[in-house]
C-alpha cells in the first residue's frame, strides 16, 4: 500500500473517531436528560400513591369501593416498582459497608432483567455455598475422630474459619447490592452476617491448642463446627423452600421479584425454653396455611438457631469456668447470644406482620362476601 | 375529601404509573439499541486504528509524514479511549476476584466524569490510609518498648493485622473496579496486593507467644511491623510524588487520566545487593531527567522493597533455625520473597519500557531536526 493511500485512510480514520465521539456524548447528555425527567415524574408519583393511602386509611370510608381503590393502588405500585421505571425511582443510599470496600460505586442496574440476574446469581451462590457449609465442618469433625484421635489439628479449622470471613463477607456486599436493587430483605439478616464476620475474623485469632488433655481445651471450637454444621443443613432447606415460596408469592402478586424471603424463615429461634411456648401459639394459629415442608423446615431453625443461644452461653460458661481463658471465647458467646437474641425479635416481629396481614385479609374477604 | 374525589385522583395515578411504565420501557429499549450501534462503530474503528498502526510501522516508509500520521493515529486513540466514546468500547473481562466477592455486577460507570471520580477516590483512599499505615504499626512499636516491657501483647497486633486484611481486600477490589472503568494499572500491582491479603490473613492465625523470653519468640512479628512502617512512608511519598507525575503525563499528553502511575515507581526493589547495581546504571541512564524528588523517592523504594525481601529470608531463617517452629513463619518468608522478586522484575520491566520510549522520542527528535 502506498503511503498516500494511508494518509487517506487515516484522515477517515480521524474523521470518524471525532464524529464517534460527538455521537457518544450526546446519546449520553439526551439520555440523561430524559432519565433526570422521568426520575422526576416517578417521585412525584410515588408520594401521590402513599398520599392517596393513607387518606383511604384514615378517612374511614366504609365500602366496598375502598377495597377497590386500595388494589389498584397496589397495582399501580406494582407497576411502578417492578416495572422498567423502577431504575428511575430514588435509591436506597449506599451502605457504609459497601463503600468502605468498593468505594463509591453505582452497582444499581438500569434493567429489570439485570437485577432479577443478580438476585438469581445470589440464590445460586447461596445453594453452592450451602453445600460447603454442610460438607466442610461435617468432614473435619469426622475425621477427628476416626483419624486425629479426637484431637483437632490447627490448620484445617483455620482453612474453615478464613472461608467463613469470606463467605460471610461475599454474603454482606451481595445483600447490600441487592437491597440497592430494590430488594427489601429486612435489614436484620444483613447485619446478622455482619456479626458473623465479626466472630469468623475473632475465631481466626483463637489458638487451638494441642495435646494434652486437648478435647477439653477444644470444647469451644468443637462445639463451634457442631453449629456451623447445623446451619448448612438448614441453609439447604431454606434455600430450596424460600425459592418455591418466592415464587408462589410472585404469582400470588403478594412478593415482588427482587424480594429476599429470608426473614419469614430463616429466623425461628432463640433460647429454645424460651421460644417453644410462643411458637406454639403462633403456630397453632398459621397451621392451616402451611405445608408439611415448612414445619420441618421451621423445626430445624428452632433447633438451628436455638443451638446458635446454646453453644453461646456455653462457651461463655466455659470461659467463666476458666477452662479456656482467652478473650475470644467470651467475645464469641457473647456474638452467638446477640445474633440470637436479634433473631429471635426479628422472627417474632415478622410473624405478627404475617398475622397483622392474615387477619386483614380475612376481614376484607368476610367483607366483601357481605 | 369525598370518596368520589379520591376515586377520580386514583384513576388518575394508575394512568400515570402506566404512562410512566411505558415511557421508562421505551427509554431503556432506545438507548440500548443505539449504545449497540455506538458500540459496534467504536469496535470497527479501534481495529482499524490498530491496523493503521502496524501499517506504518511495518512499511519502513521513511519520512516526516509517517511521524505526522502516528500523531494523528494517537490524537484518534486518545479521542476514543480518554473521551465519552469510552463507554462503548469492549470492557475487560469482569476478574474471578471481584465476580468471588460481589457476583457478576456491572461496575463500570459509563459516564467519563464518574470514571474520573472512581479513580480520585481511590487516590483519596490510599491518602487516608497511608497515613494509618504509617501510625498503626509505629504507635504499636513504641508502646512495645514505653509501656509494654518489649513483649507485644496480642490483641493490638491482631487487630492490626486484621485492619491490613481489610485494607488489602478493600484496595484490590477498588483496583480491579478500577481497570474494569479503563485504568491500565500493571496486573502484577493487584497481584502484589492479592499476596498481601493472604499475608495478612495467615498472620493473623499466628500465634504471638508471651513471657517468657518473648523478645526472641517475637522476632518475626517485630520484624512484620517495621516492615508495614518503612511502607508507609513510601506509600506517602508516592502517593504525593504519582499524584503530580501523572498530572504533568497528562498536561504532556502521555497518561490518559484513567492510569495509575503505579508501576513507575512502587517497585524500584528486589535484594539491595543485587538490585543496586543495575539501579546505579539504570539511574545514571535517565538521571538528566528525574527530579530530586524522584531521587528521594527511588532511594525509599529500594530500602522498603529491600526490606520486604531481607524480612522474608530473616523469617525463612528464624523457621529454619528451629527458634519459631510454626508453618506461618515459613509461608509468610516465602511469600515476601516472592513478592520482592516479582515487583524487582517489574519494574525492571517499567524502567525498560521507559527507557526504549525516551531512546525513540529522542530518534525522532532528531529526525524532525534534520
Amino acid at each position: 500500500m502506498a503511503l498516500r493511500e494511508v494518509e487517506e485512510e487515516v484522515e477517515r480514520v480521524v474523521e470518524e473517531a471525532k464524529e464517534l465521539h460527538d455521537s457518544a456524548a450526546s446519546l449520553i447528555n439526551r439520555t440523561s436528560g430524559e432519565e433526570q425527567s422521568l426520575r422526576q415524574r416517578a417521585l412525584s408519583l410515588d408520594s401521590n400513591i402513599r398520599r392517596l393511602r393513607s387518606l383511604l386509611h384514615s378517612n374511614n370510608f366504609d365500602s366496598k369501593l375502598v377495597d377497590k381503590l386500595e388494589e389498584d393502588l397496589q397495582r399501580a405500585t406494582c407497576l411502578i416498582y417492578d416495572g422498567d421505571a423502577s431504575a428511575f425511582l430514588p435509591t436506597k443510599a449506599e451502605g457504609g459497608f459497601l463503600r468502605m470496600f468498593i468505594g463509591p460505586i453505582n452497582v444499581r442496574a438500569s434493567r429489570k432483567d439485570v437485577q432479577l440476574k443478580v438476585k438469581e446469581e445470589y440464590n445460586a451462590y447461596r445453594d453452592r455455598t450451602a453445600l460447603l457449609f454442610l460438607l466442610f465442618p461435617s468432614t473435619i469433625l469426622i475425621l477427628r475422630s476416626w483419624i486425629w484421635d479426637g484431637c483437632l489439628p490447627a490448620f484445617p479449622v483455620q482453612l474453615y474459619q478464613a472461608w467463613l470471613l469470606f463467605l460471610y463477607t461475599g454474603l454482606a456486599l451481595r445483600e447490600n447490592i441487592l437491597r440497592l436493587n430494590g430488594s427489601d430483605i429486612r435489614p436484620w439478616w444483613v447485619y446478622h452476617h455482619y456479626c458473623a464476620m465479626l466472630m469468623a475474623l475473632v475465631s481466626l485469632t483463637w489458638e487451638i491448642k494441642g495435646q494434652p488433655n486437648c478435647a477439653q481445651k477444644q470444647r469451644g471450637v468443637q462445639l463451634f463446627l457442631q453449629w456451623a454444621m447445623m446451619q448448612g443443613v438448614s441453609m439447604l432447606l431454606q434455600n430450596r423452600y424460600q425459592r418455591q415460596r418466592l415464587y408462589t408469592r410472585i404469582a400470588l402478586g403478594k412478593a415482588k421479584r427482587m424480594d429476599v424471603v429470608w426473614g419469614e424463615t430463616a429466623g425461628v429461634d432463640g433460647q429454645l425454653w424460651l421460644l417453644c411456648p410462643m411458637l406454639f401459639i403462633l403456630q397453632c394459629h398459621c397451621k392451616e396455611h402451611e405445608s408439611f415442608e415448612f414445619d420441618i423446615l421451621r423445626a430445624f431453625c428452632i433447633s438451628d438457631l436455638g443451638f446458635e443461644a446454646y453453644v453461646g452461653l456455653l462457651l461463655l460458661r466455659t470461659a467463666l469456668d476458666g477452662v479456656v481463658s482467652e478473650w475470644q471465647v467470651i467475645f464469641c458467646g457473647v456474638l452467638l447470644v446477640v445474633m440470637a437474641v436479634g433473631n429471635f425479635i426479628n422472627t417474632v416481629q415478622t410473624l405478627m406482620a404475617k398475622s397483622r396481614f392474615k387477619a386483614k385479609m380475612k376481614r376484607s374477604k368476610s367483607k366483601q362476601e357481605l
